[in-house]
């Protein structure tokens, strides 16, 4: 077996030199050509590059090379020959047991939850959920709304969990189901951004929903339940929330996405959008960095951000919001400005 | 102008609170409805959060509300119309001059040089460069090798790039020029890999070669040179070199990929590529982070891996060697398994 390789190895060195001589001889000049050595020394210094694995991409940029020049062939018929030749070689090199040095980097568990090639992977039953991070300024929840819109899905951030979690408790709780609480409720969702006080009684009433718990634990806990449960019954976006991790860690399929920019880049337009100063765009957008970063590390013990923590991130200011929402349905293998579903889609309009 | 805006904003607040009204009966709950204050005060802070921009983000929520609960409209009838109305409502919304805090992220300056909707945005004459930056041991090699090929388009990595900056330095220099010097120049190829040591005629040499420049530095000048003169003349991939900087910085239209993975999963990948033990993977995988760290930094300031750095980052633990290629191949709008340039591929055959 072991003797097997080795000849193999040898024979494929020797077509790998005769290819780069074919080459060398097609392109008329001593610079088209890789190996210069007499043909006995290369083969076995060839050999020794697909038997010595650590310098698998040695060999990797031999064949390059060849291909690289035999690209510049300029009579047609010999280039396709050479061509046919050089693809032949590679599907044999691919072959070698332990050569090339391409030992995949697949995750088969990360894989198996990851929704991007959903038609092929997943059972039936499953269902297309994209978690989305993004900075501050970065336009990452207009992509994801955008998003949204175009595959016709739901879309979750945070206002809307909350709001979500508030008509189920106000379901289950008969308690808080009068008409004065429902009131309540919906000033309470204008109440942060217009600055109204929170009474006394509003603090008792979360202690008791709270069952204890410090409150923003408890809505982590309770977010977490609901983002798991609704993976199970629909399709949806959701920005934030360590949603990713969360369905991670519940063995949920899904594609995590980080969206960013250059600060400056999105400095300007936390500028633009809120009408600040740049010394005030740049103080809340570190500010509102922090937050997002402590949170995530809080509850995930990972970096915020960092790429190796997410299936893919993408840089808004390369491609602005359409360009891409565009890009992510191309990636996703749906064709942009066509609903994924379509039978959702027609029952829709 | 001020006015029409205003009244705009009001008429649009009506038909969204007449929207929720409309979903509310046909689904026959009150937890379906969004809002539940009378339609005056529910119309006014509609108003208030379409003009005061900060709160853009909040009436996109309440849409998004009103748009999940539509979906579960059980009458296809009337989730059809309603479905109509809320795309109406958005695209008014969107017409907002100011409105909905959609400012767009766009770098005009860089996407001008991104590559990745080519047909649309370059002028003809214009090359596929695509600039893959990688950790160890996250396959990105591999990758790139792969999508070159899938792609037939050139594939340069650092030896290939030593490779042809020597040949044409023995083009343009006749001292260099001689049978011994050839020989030498293959010799130094493999020198560096299996540990022969280089001489002091080699040393004089280089300080020749470089214009008494430090020698890496002169490298890199080199390198850079090379690969604007190529990216003006063909279509190839690139590893690494910070190639994705010198091409910004040159205003030479190009696409930039980082491929990464988990710590974890490259020490994996990287003691079974190498036949390592795992303290010496993690070590070497460590000392290789950090020399790409310092290389990047050195020449161009920036954060090695930061996503806001490349167009897209990739985490090739999610998909592997093959389903990697085919996504971003699919990014780049080209047809997985087709040749994006067809002519070319025909010629090759």
């Amino acid at each position: 077996m072991m003797e097997d390789n080795q000849k193999k190895c040898i024979e494929l060195a020797e077509r790998i030199y005769d290819l780069d001589v074919k080459v060398y001889e097609s392109i008329g000049s001593s610079l088209g050509r890789t190996f210069t050595d007499d043909r006995q020394t290369c083969v076995e210094n060839l050999t020794k590059l697909m038997t010595l694995r650590p310098q698998g991409h040695l060999l990797r940029s031999e064949l390059a090379l060849i291909s690289n020049m035999a690209r510049t062939i300029k009579d047609e018929e010999i280039k396709a020959e050479v061509m046919a030749e050089y693809a032949s070689i590679l599907k044999e090199v691919a072959k070698l047991p332990e050569g090339f040095g391409k030992v995949d980097i697949l995750n088969k568990k990360r894989a198996k939850l990851n929704t991007v090639r959903m038609e092929k992977k997943f059972k039936k039953g499953d269902h297309l959920v994209i978690c989305i991070g993004r900075t501050q300024g970065s336009a990452g929840n207009d992509i994801g709304f955008a998003l949204a819109d175009a595959l016709h899905i739901n879309y979750y951030d945070v206002e809307i969990l909350q709001e979500v979690l508030k008509r189920l408790e106000v379901e289950n709780d008969p308690k808080v189901n009068g008409d004065k609480d429902q009131e309540g409720l919906i000033e309470d969702k204008y109440e942060k951004h217009f600055g109204e006080a929170r009474g006394i009684r509003q603090k008792l009433h979360e202690f008791n929903r709270y069952h204890g718990l410090k409150k923003e634990d408890a809505i982590f806990f309770n977010q977490s339940d609901l983002i798991c449960k609704m993976a199970k019954e629909e399709d949806f976006i959701v920005m934030g929330r360590c949603a990713d991790v969360i369905l991670t860690n519940n063995r949920i399929p899904h594609i995590s996405i980080f969206i960013t920019a250059p600060f400056e880049q999105r400095v300007k337009r936390y500028m633009e959008v809120n009408d600040l100063t740049l010394k005030q765009a740049v103080r809340e957008l570190k500010k509102m960095d922090k937050k997002h970063n402590d949170y995530f590390h809080f509850y995930t013990g990972m970096k915020w951000g960092a790429a190796e923590n997410y299936d893919i991130c993408f840089n808004s200011a390369s491609y602005g919001i359409e360009e891409s929402v565009e890009i992510i349905e191309r990636m996703l293998n749906k064709i942009p400005g066509v609903s994924w579903n379509k039978k959702k889609e027609k029952k829709n309009q």
